[in-house]
């Protein structure tokens, strides 16, 4: 896909966030109830352009590879997991009161301080000591208020890859190495949520845990980093605007050996849209020890018993969308004064394949032939209300890669006008072979 | 799909829990802590069964639809919904502990205290009065937890589809009669979850919301009704273990004007899968009320500002993985004195649709590269280990539709044997023709 010239790439998410809402992508959850600050919506379009994402990561992820198996374990596990984890005593912010302005902040980012009122760093900010603020979300579960008992809701989906690695290992008959994937919800009390979907309190994680003898960790993290590289590229972003970055020494968490970051280029900086960390040992050792079960596992090669070691991915579903968003938004300037705002999103992502759009109303019944005939095979579009030029737009903003115009030649010559949403580009095509045409331009890169 | 002779049916729930835990379909979240009472996770098969079936809803009521638009809002949204819902309200069960056994019922289910060690109404159960106990799981959101404000995980998906009706609406131009569906997590702190994943704690709900005029109330409940029945009997279910249900007047929802159940035949009993309820206009007028929005609109035809009805098809993504798991279930006596378990899925829905099997592992370099070809485009298996006969089973147990043996002769003839799962008939394939073979097989009933 051409990459929109840097003078029409989005600088203000600001009008991202608009044309969201306004073509229903996301929005603010609970809107009408003034909106929950960190929890977002996914409307008719962003489901769509969601699901084709997910099932692109499975596909790539889990199904087409003999080495890693799948899995959908529950939101709320067993409490003890979080123990073994390290989230209960670890998993916390440092947190600041200003007495003068009465807003929270991060002590590592006091640099936020700076967005209120007051001055950053000058003395109308009285800030409180910072005290630790555990990030999970914290529920009771059990028959009545007293004897319940704390449960939370997950930080992180790997967990329960780890506390199912010994279930899963033996129904799949799997021998190292080999992973396990899952996608699903996962929780945190973000003290600032912000960035739109980028840092939020409810979000989606595509995880995959690789678990391998320990002489084998700099081979399949290697391996990892290069294949989720491919797979970020291969969804059509501009590679200009990812980037790997390796974390410092100081930077890994206390369970990590090695870590990269993989990193999109947002209108609000290089951010982080996915990890890549050698978790070493260090879950299936404290599960065990947690838990009182042995959890090594005799390698097949060296014929030892091992813990194996753990390389992660692990993939922000959210901020990859949010990603997919900022890279294929544009406006640009058309002949005549013109100008329209487009989605250049892969056309295997779109949410919508295509629009069959009729010229008049007159022409409905043929279109709509049509329109059915693609709607086996695709998510497509029918709409007739409003002048052509319109339509057009409409698809544009809304990311669909082709639209399909029946006009009052269609009838005599069986074709139809076939329009490129990126080049803008028509030629007619017989309507017997729209759907041949249509799967070589979308399964191509799919 | 020939249906199991009644003498072969589930009778034991136990022996589908076993299965289902042996070959990765279904096992207690946490089971290396001991489990946590409610809450299940979908292993390798599972998931890939439970995600077939989302993805055949998701085709049948919202993608082959013009009139119903796709969602996914958060888990967690703005605590007023489930005020305005009448959650907090009135979302309970009354509940009583017994003094004498210390275990706790539903007041309203008190035959279930048969099934602990004193008799039914013996004078050895010493009840307590009925207390009510909010089903609905609580957390708090925000930064510090003096500050903190209560929030809910969602009790049912279709609140957001009440408080997004207006925003989804319009950007999806839709007028009356039209639906918003989606699918996604809820959560209720049952006081005894049962049934293995039948009455758990966190469950997959897919849930659609059709809004239509006041006058047109009769004619869309029969509509949906039709729809779902139509649609559960697509799935292979066996029609001798579905019915209807319509709820007596004094069984309704206080909001519900009319309600159907379409029940399966469990082997714990019929019990529900679905419902499809006409619930009036209480959703949109208390959410109406609540956020002082005016959720009127005008309705096409007679161009009256009219607050919409509601239509509900709310269906139980887990429990109708376990009316499949269940109905497929069969053992068999053959000939020779063996049996065999089978799961006679249908072949659209079944986790792997094929498996490759060379008959020696001499012969695995051809069968890798038929596995490779056949990988591009369904989930399926490759197995070289063990003899022939084991390996059919195998692939018997995990549901798997065809089988393909690539034996001595296949090098010489280019050909392969197919084996049918339910009918354990053989023929013989010409390899270049498999990927034809299997799309008529399984496509035909997707």
């Amino acid at each position: 896909m051409a990459s929109p010239t840097p003078d029409t790439r989005l600088e203000r998410m600001d009008d991202l966030v608009s044309l969201c809402a306004r073509r229903g992508f996301i929005f603010a959850s609970s809107e009408i109830y003034g909106g929950i600050n960190g929890f977002w919506d996914y409307g008719p379009l962003g489901v769509e352009l969601k699901n084709n994402l997910k099932a692109r990561w499975w596909q790539r992820v889990v199904r087409e590879r003999d080495d890693v198996e799948g899995l959908d374990s529950s939101i709320i596990c067993h409490p003890r997991t979080w123990e073994a984890s390290g989230h209960v005593e670890h998993f916390s912010d440092p947190m600041v009161d200003c007495r003068a302005c009465k807003k929270r902040f991060r002590a590592d980012q006091l640099g936020d301080a700076g967005k209120c009122s007051a001055r950053e760093g000058s003395s109308e900010h009285d800030f409180t000591e910072p005290r630790n603020f555990n990030l999970m979300l914290q529920t009771r579960i059990g028959a009545s208020e007293e004897a319940a008992s704390v449960a939370y809701l997950r930080a992180e989906t790997c967990q329960s890859i780890f506390t199912d690695f010994k279930r899963v290992r033996e129904v799949a008959r799997q021998k190292l190495p080999f992973g396990i994937a899952q996608i699903g919800k996962a929780f945190r009390n973000e003290i600032n949520p912000r960035n739109f979907t980028f840092r939020s309190r409810e979000f989606e994680q595509a995880e995959m845990e690789f678990f391998c003898h320990p002489s084998g960790r700099e081979q399949w993290f290697a391996h990892w980093l290069d294949e989720r590289m491919r797979f970020h590229k291969e969804l059509g972003v501009d590679e200009a605007n990812l980037r790997t970055r390796p974390h410092e020494q100081d930077e890994l968490a206390h369970y990590a050996n090695q870590a990269v970051d993989v990193e999109y280029r947002f209108p609000f900086g290089w951010q982080e849209i996915e990890g890549i960390h050698d978790r070493g040992d260090w879950d299936l050792s404290r599960h065990g020890e947690y838990s009182g079960k042995d959890l090594a596992v005799t390698d097949p090669d060296s014929k030892e018993r091992v813990l194996p070691l753990v390389i992660e991915t692990s993939v922000g579903v959210d901020r990859t969308c949010l990603a997919l968003l900022c890279d294929a938004y544009c406006v640009e300037e058309l002949e005549g004064g013109d100008s329209r705002t487009v989605l250049r999103l892969d056309p295997a992502l779109a949410p919508l394949k295509a629009a069959v759009l009729p010229l008049s109303k007159k022409l409905a019944d043929p279109a709509r032939r049509l329109y059915r005939e693609l709607q086996r095979h695709w998510n497509v579009f029918y709409d007739d209300a409003g002048n052509i030029g319109r339509r057009y737009r409409r698809q544009d903003e809304a990311g669909t890669p082709f639209c399909l115009t029946y006009d009052f030649e269609s009838e005599d010559d069986g074709q139809v006008t076939a329009r490129e949403r990126d080049a803008m580009t028509q030629i007619r095509l017989p309507i017997e072979g729209v759907v041949v045409w249509l799967r070589e331009r979308l399964e191509a890169r799919a």
